[in-house]
């Protein structure tokens, strides 16, 4: 499968690397490249603050594809909120600026070493993923052979409560209660 | 310590247990029974849908106590909504009503038989607690030598992540993809 992932920080190459690994044919595009050409899958590996432009910039080259949204949409600042609105979440108000596309929430609740190592502690890191089927479908196809578990967390709705699990993570982790190679291990 | 935990379910007996392993006193009362008498610790370890009454009929005997919400506020009709607003939580709908007591978030993110064991998988069992500090250091101390550990989620505000995440987690257990012995554990 082609994947596409914009961003090639810690998260989009952690990431890129498990596509890679399942065998898939990873692009990256940076913010000083140009994407012309769009995979069936693309990874949105960027800040909150950038989903705004590139859904704007790319809307069209986006239409019936699978865009990922990885955000944590924190108040930087005071880490005392989402920037979001309470009943809504990023990937919920990027699905509105996408609506051609099929958008879903995935890997906002795994930190980056979690992803390059595949493993939380002594277990394998799972991702979970919030969406329509078809496109949960897509995502869990691309990722079997990676070093990750998929899971599903439900429909799109569901990303609120992904990106609350992510901001607390991310709290205790702010915190030094744990460290960023941590976090939750989803224990079956 | 004198541990007051009104409801002796899974989870009354399962909190409970730790407390008396630490060395508390630990008392029941169940919808049968009538508290006269309440100890500086209080769990409500009930439904979501019991704590309006209870708080009406003990926010009297509860000033100046602290007490511990453990609810999961779902609609278990639809498991598709927490049923209070999204930008409040049902802790923080208690601490409303018990205005002069001191409300904390816990135990909502923990599945019973791994607060009965003290472990989720191989990981020792995280207690996650929100609300102000006072009280969190009085449940902390409460729990020092029980099977648990203890982690700090911030103010009674980040309830509203707790229960989301508690939400997530169980919708993980119903669709069984996870069992009810699993879940997050938290690796530090």
């Amino acid at each position: 499968m082609q994947v596409t992932i914009f961003g090639k920080g810690n998260m989009g190459q952690a990431i890129g690397q498990n596509f890679d690994k399942a065998g898939n044919d990873v692009n990256y595009i940076t913010s000083s490249s140009k994407a012309t050409h769009i995979g069936d899958l693309v990874v949105l590996a960027v800040p909150y603050s950038a989903l705004e432009n590139i859904a704007e910039e790319y809307k069209e080259l986006f239409k019936g594809k699978v865009v990922v949204d990885i955000t944590n949409p924190l108040n930087f600042k005071t880490w005392s909120e989402l920037v979001v609105p309470a009943d809504s979440s990023a990937a919920e108000e990027l699905q509105e600026k996408l609506s051609d596309a099929i958008v879903l929430k995935a890997f906002n609740t795994n930190f980056a070493a979690t992803l390059q190592t595949g493993r939380v502690g002594n277990q394998t890191t799972t991702v979970l993923v919030a969406g329509a089927d078809e496109g949960k479908k897509l995502l869990t196809e691309a990722l079997a052979g990676s070093s990750l578990n998929v899971l599903n967390a439900g429909p799109l709705k569901r990303a609120r409560e992904l990106e609350a699990t992510g901001f607390l993570q991310m709290s205790l982790a702010a915190s030094e209660q744990i460290g960023w190679t941590g976090g939750f291990a989803v224990i079956e």
